[in-house]
C-alpha cells in the first residue's frame, strides 16, 4: 500500500499516462523486489516492460542478448555490461572479483566474440579494510590474465558504511565480433541439437553452501571460469553450424532455454538424464526443493548447433580444457512451440519453466 | 586497530608480502574511507598503488585518463566507466540518471571520442518505489537522446533494504577517436593556454544544499549536460591545437589541473579573477570554507591549446551552445613545474592543491 504522499511523489516522478502509453511501458509493479534482479520472469517483465522501450529503442529484436554488436568504422565490436553483488564476497572456488571478471567475459564468447578489454566500477562500503579490496583486485588481475583479457579503465566510489554490503563489482567488456559467425534465436531451426558444457548447479549451490544458513555442507566449488576456450574451439569447428550460445547464469539453464523457445518460437526437447548434474548440487535440490536447471551456472555454456554439426561441435568442446563433460541434452523442434519439455528415464515428461520469484538471492 | 582474527584474515587473503613488492602495490592505507571515491589524493593513491599496478599493466603512462583507446580491426575507439552513487537521486537540475549519462557522454568527450553508445547497470535496493526507477529510466532516455547517444544493453540487480541507498548505476561507453586530434598531457608545452567552458561548482553547491543539512538555500542547479557540442565545435575549429582535455568533476578544477602539471612536468598559472564562479556557489564556499577549485562540475569542461589557437579555440567554444561564458582562465609555463599557481586581483598569489579528504561525499 502506499501512502498518499508516496502517490504523490510518484505522480510526480512518472511521466504522463499518456506519455507512458506511447512509450510503450507497460512495466506495472509497484516496487522493485528481489526477483527482478534474479534473472527470470520478473527480470524479464522489468526489461521488456521498462527498459527496452525507453532506454533500448533501437534493439527490441534482442532485448536480452548476453552482448550488443555494434560497428565502428567497419569494425564489428560486442559490448556488455554486468553488476555484480554476491554474498558472501569469497567462496568455495572463487569470489565477487574473479566472477566480475568471469561473467562478462563469458557474456561475450557467447555472442561470438573475443573477449578483448574490461572497464572495472568498484562501489565500495567505507571502512572495509584494505586487504578486502586488494584480495578481489588479484583476484581480478589473475582472472583478466587466464582468460586474455585487458583491464584498460575504471572507477571506484565509496559509500558510507552499511550501504553496500562489502563492495558491488560492475564489468563491462569489449570483444572482437568473430565474422564467421551468425548466432542468434532467429537462426535457430527445429532438428538443431542442444549442446551444455559440463555440469550444471555447481555456482548457485556453492553459494547457498557458503552462506551456512542450511545445515548442510558438501564439497563443492564453484565453476566460474572463462569459457571462451570451449567457445573458441567450438567455432573453430562449426563457424557455420552455431546457431545461438548463451551463459545458463541467473535462472539456469531452464531460464536460458525457455528465452530461446519464446524468441524462436520454437519448442526444446530435452533429455533429462543426459544433463551431467553432481551428486553434491542433486542432493541439496532434492532437499531445498529446487530443480537444477534454475540453478545458476558461472563457467558453462550452452549452444544450439546445426545436426549435421553436432558430432563436431561436441568433439571440439570436449577437446577444451574443462569441457571434457560436454553433452548433447536435446534438441529443437517444431512443437510445441515456446516451450521446454524434458523426458525422464522413466518414461514421464515435464513443462521446464522460467524462474519464477528468486529462491536464491545475490548468487552473482 | 585490527583485531587478531582480522589481521589473520587479511594475511591470508592479501598476497605474500614479496609477491606484493614485485607487483608494484604499495598502496598502504588499512582500510578504505570516504576520501578513497572522493577523486583527490586518496583516490590517485589507490589507484596508482594497487589498481594501476596490478589491474592496468600496460596503462601506466595514462592511469588517470578519462577514457581508454583501444584499436580493434583498424578503427579507435573509446571507452569508459563511471559509478554513480550521488544522494540525493534528484536534485536542482538533475537526477542520478541525467548525471550517469552525462558523466559517460563527458569521460568520452574530453578524450576526443565521439560518444556513441552506452551500457547501463542498475544496483537497486529491494522495496523501493517502481515510480522511482522509472523516473530515472526516462531521465536517462532523456539525456541519452540530447547526447546523441544510443542505450545498446545492461545488467540489473537487487540488493536487500538498506543495501544500495535507493540506487546505484554504473553506465559504460564507447565513442570513436578523432583520428585529427593528440591529446595527452605529454601533448602541453609552456605558453599553452587554459581554457575552461563556463561557471565552476554549481553542481557540488547544489548537492550539498539539495541535502538539506544545512540552513542554506540559493538559486541553483546542476550544471549536469553533455559537453559535447563545444568539445566538437572546438575540435572543429583547432584540431591540431587542442593539447589536452578534462571535464573536472570530483575534485574540481584544482584537481583536474594539478594532474595535469604532474603528469606534463610543467606549471600551471590561473588568473583567479578570471574564473566564472556564481555568486551563490562563492557565498556557499565562503560560508563552509571551500574552495571554488575543488568543487566538482558535470557540464563543463577544461581544454589546452596552443597559443596561436587560443582565439579561434575560445570563439568555437562560445558559439556553442551553453558555451557563451567560456574564458581562458591561465596558461602553462615551465616553472614551478608541478604546480598550479593562482594570482589573485589584489596581487597576492597562492598554491592551488589537489583535493584532499571528502568535503561533499557522493557528489556523482
Amino acid at each position: 500500500m502506499k501512502t498518499a504522499s508516496e502517490q504523490a511523489a510518484l505522480a510526480a516522478l512518472a511521466a504522463p499516462e499518456t506519455e507512458a502509453a506511447a512509450s510503450g511501458v507497460r512495466f506495472k509493479d509497484p516496487r522493485i523486489e528481489m526477483a527482478h534482479g534474479a534473472g527470470g520472469k520478473a527480470s524479464r517483465r522489468l526489461i521488456e516492460g521498462l527498459f527496452a522501450p525507453l532506454l533500448l529503442r533501437g534493439r527490441l529484436a534482442a532485448p536480452l542478448a548476453d552482448a550488443a554488436h555494434l560497428e565502428v568504422d567497419g569494425a564489428r565490436i560486442a559490448l556488455t555490461a554486468d553488476a555484480f553483488v554476491v554474498r558472501p564476497l569469497r567462496f568455495p572456488g572463487g569470489s565477487i572479483g574473479e566472477l566480475a571478471v568471469n561473467g562478462t567475459v563469458n557474456d561475450l564468447a557467447v555472442s561470438a566474440a573475443r573477449p578483448l578489454a574490461l572497464l572495472v566500477t568498484f562501489v565500495i562500503e567505507e571502512g572495509i579494510a584494505s586487504g578486502t579490496l586488494e584480495a578481489e583486485v588479484w583476484a581480478m588481475a589473475e582472472a583478466a590474465r587466464r582468460a586474455g583479457v585487458e583491464v584498460v579503465g575504471g572507477d571506484t566510489k565509496v559509500v558510507e558504511h552499511g550501504k553496500a554490503d562489502g563492495m558491488y563489482i560492475t564489468t563491462a567488456g569489449v570483444g572482437r565480433v568473430d565474422p564467421r559467425v551468425r548466432c542468434a534465436a532467429s537462426e535457430v531451426r527445429a532438428g538443431d541439437q542442444v549442446l551444455l558444457s559440463g555440469p550444471i548447479g555447481d555456482h548457485g549451490i556453492t553459494i547457498l553452501l557458503a552462506r551456512g544458513d542450511l545445515e548442510l555442507e558438501a564439497d563443492l566449488r564453484s565453476d566460474t571460469r572463462s569459457v571462451y576456450p570451449m567457445v573458441e574451439r567450438l567455432l573453430a569447428a562449426a563457424p557455420d553450424g552455431v546457431r545461438w550460445m548463451r551463459d545458463p547464469t541467473r535462472g539456469g539453464v531452464a531460464t536460458a532455454l525457455n528465452e530461446l523457445a519464446r524468441d524462436s518460437r520454437l519448442g526444446i526437447a530435452l533429455c533429462e538424464e543426459e544433463i551431467p548434474v553432481r551428486d553434491a548440487v542433486r542432493g541439496a535440490c532434492e532437499l531445498l526443493g529446487l530443480d537444477p536447471l534454475h540453478i545458476a551456472n558461472e563457467g558453462q555454456f550452452l549452444a544450439v548447433v546445426a545436426p549435421e554439426h553436432a558430432a563436431a561441435a561436441l568433439a571440439a568442446v570436449r577437446s577444451a580444457p574443462g569441457g571434457e563433460e560436454a553433452v548433447i541434452i536435446g534438441e529443437v523442434r517444431a512443437e510445441p512451440a515456446r516451450s521446454v519439455l524434458a523426458a525422464a528415464s522413466y518414461g514421464g515428461t515435464r513443462i521446464v519453466d522460467m524462474l519464477v520469484g528468486d529462491p536464491l538471492p545475490r548468487i552473482c
